[in-house]
């Protein structure tokens, strides 16, 4: 899979792009990630990329000619082109996993008030928010989509971690989880988890589970 | 302010510090960032910090011993502990705002499979969900929240950028914004915004930004 997450603030994604999972799944090649600066493709000598809002208001937006301009050399057939905003439909696990089977994606991350509308009219086929919350810009956005939708990719989780009893992946929190030591400064694990019933232990995690989500998030069992 | 993350993968968040707002905010000492190595305070020979869940089950949980300890070095009388879960209560603007006037926060961010509950039962205040995903750890999810909040401490905020007119300041997604040139690619902006009538301008503006959130997020007007 590959993607292109194109910015004006490149060196952001410097750490998160090398570290951890994501740097393993790129030395790998299950992953291909290309961080481009918008600003490489503003066209007048000053290499500006925004400008005033038609209409007034405050702030800066970015501008048409260096957007197109961008996106038009990096996508390809078929790609799939995502703008990064609060004014999208709200990110989730199940889109992550709907977008981890693409081959192309093109993140788009807006900076100032906004971007012009005739970008996210013409050459955006989508539009994210990861949150009811503003970001300086969308950098921090791409990479949580990124991170979000990579662990779906087969062969990116190592042998550490998995998909199984994760939150959302049946939309239900998660329950309370102990390891070692079995006595804490006087904290124990619960007896059941130690009794190795392993159908009570089920039976104690799915009470947990529905009594977590009643009182943290009771919208998901609407 | 002063904000303290604690995480294992610190260098994830070196080019998110340094970059734009967040590196301005700390050289104006408007806010101080200490990016904290959870394994450092790791107890054992081998410095581990996680171990098999009790009860069974896929992945690893992070121990009680070098958590405690990091909390309790990190720690100040006041101090607000949040932990980034995807179990914990929705994050938005509102919250930024309000962490906005702490003066110290402590971000935990997890790893693996989770982190035993007694963490969260005894040296945790708060639980925060950046949104209804998975990541493979929180320290991006600790990046948001900071970024977000930082918005919102007086002086961070550049010239070029504003608090008014953004989404969710007001509940309501934001308006279409249009730069130059006024006409690209065949593209018009709206004659409105170029008539100088601002009462008509406030009235189209409020139009877009009714429909807009009637048709992506009709949930936020309820």
């Amino acid at each position: 899979m590959r993607i292109d997450i194109l910015t004006l603030f490149p060196a952001m994604l410097d750490g998160f792009l090398s570290e951890s999972m994501l740097g393993r799944a790129q030395e790998a090649k299950l992953l291909e990630i290309n961080v481009r600066n918008i600003r490489d493709w503003a066209q007048d000598k000053h290499r500006t990329t925004d400008d005033r809002p038609f209409g007034g208001g405050a702030g800066m937006l970015m501008r048409c000619e260096p957007v197109f301009a961008a996106i038009e050399a990096v996508q390809t057939p078929g790609c799939r082109r995502i703008y990064l905003t609060p004014d999208g439909v709200p990110f989730t696990a199940a889109k992550a996993e709907q977008l981890s089977h693409e081959k192309h994606l093109v993140l788009l991350s807006g900076h100032y008030e906004g971007i012009d509308q005739r970008i996210r009219d013409t050459i955006i086929d989508e539009e994210i928010s990861i949150g009811d919350y503003v970001l300086t810009n969308g950098t921090l956005a791409a990479a949580v989509v990124v991170d979000a939708l990579a662990r779906f990719i087969p062969g990116v989780l190592g042998e550490e971690m998995s998909l199984t009893h994760e939150s959302f992946t049946r939309k239900l929190l998660d329950f309370p989880q102990y390891t070692r030591p079995a006595e804490f400064r006087g904290m124990s694990v619960p007896e059941v988890l130690l009794s190795g019933n392993h159908a009570e232990i089920e039976k104690w995690r799915h009470a947990r589970r529905m009594e977590k989500t009643r009182s943290v998030r009771p919208d998901l069992l609407k």
